[in-house]
């Protein structure tokens, strides 16, 4: 078994913002050698996620608004007597998860046609990080 | 380490569905000959999820009624710009997930007593693929 | 490749209680020996959920104040015909996931500065458990 680990590193200059990395992660899934096995795609922070869906811009939007209504930016978080202003970034991480697993099948990932990997931004504007580790033979 | 991958197939009659695949995925696990590891269990589409809940009908029938309320079908998603019209599929199946990873001890998926694999669809009519893939030793 | 196995215990006294279970999956992971890999980290249970996220008591009160409001406790779920009176709970565990896989780098956790993980108990007041599975070299 190997195991292979790089870290993708962002930084947008949106607060919240998407961003398609499928062919970031199809690199380090190459330069792993690994043929047969998953690669681990993992938001490092609370207020960031990692999904699979659709790359098509109108989708984006819907997403956007779909997280904003059902983990909407307030100002009485209890979250926020910390100084914090940032409890929905938390909660819409929650939601659309900070992690996806995606199969590796000789070397390449094993997706369904319309299958892409994004990175999910809710406070954004500052440095960010992806781990991506990819396990097989 | 070895890694097994099959492919379960589904072409549901209603555009919604669940399907129960414990079975199924047990049957991969058992051909594998893997005896401790993971299966990652993942629909290949964007419109379709995998999560492990009960198998209890009524449950189903909440959790169905559950993700309408909170990814209802409309008909102004802007992903429907494009011509489709199955925007709250894809809302669902971020909610719902599209994949579970499965723990293997002693050959033999590890889980607890109520616990069952559900093949989620939510724009059905149509072929679709689930790929079970099982690493371990 | 090695794989190590261990399982959490919990009862919690609240029937919804946040149990931080960093510093255990780090233990477990430290008996395991493994160095590069993952662990997945997931209830053995349909009403109880793994997540990660901040370790700050208002985010955590935010947290079940927001899975209260999109998975409410009601009377009328169609689980509760079973006599379960615990509808909420399921969808509470599918909103917040029952599992997450965490890497490991170099023997730890390799986290960012603020992730934690946490037991979410949905359905507490009685014996439930963690699996963690360590894999890796």
């Amino acid at each position: 078994m190997k195991a292979h680990t790089e870290y993708l590193r962002f930084h947008t200059r949106k607060r919240r913002d998407y961003v398609h990395i499928t062919p970031q992660v199809q690199e380090v899934v190459a330069r792993s050698g690994i043929k047969e096995g998953m690669a681990l795609v993992s938001a490092m922070h609370i207020t960031a996620g990692v999904y699979v869906n659709d790359h098509e811009s109108g989708l984006i939007q819907d997403i956007d608004a779909w997280l904003e209504k059902l983990a909407p930016a307030r100002p009485d978080y209890q979250h926020h007597q910390t100084g914090e202003d940032n409890g929905d970034a938390h909660l819409k991480a929650l939601l659309i998860n900070h992690e996806v697993i995606v199969p590796i099948t000789a070397g390449k990932l094993d997706f369904g046609t319309w299958q892409r990997i994004f990175y999910a931004e809710f406070d954004g504007q500052r440095d960010k990080r992806v781990i991506v580790k990819v396990m097989g033979i």
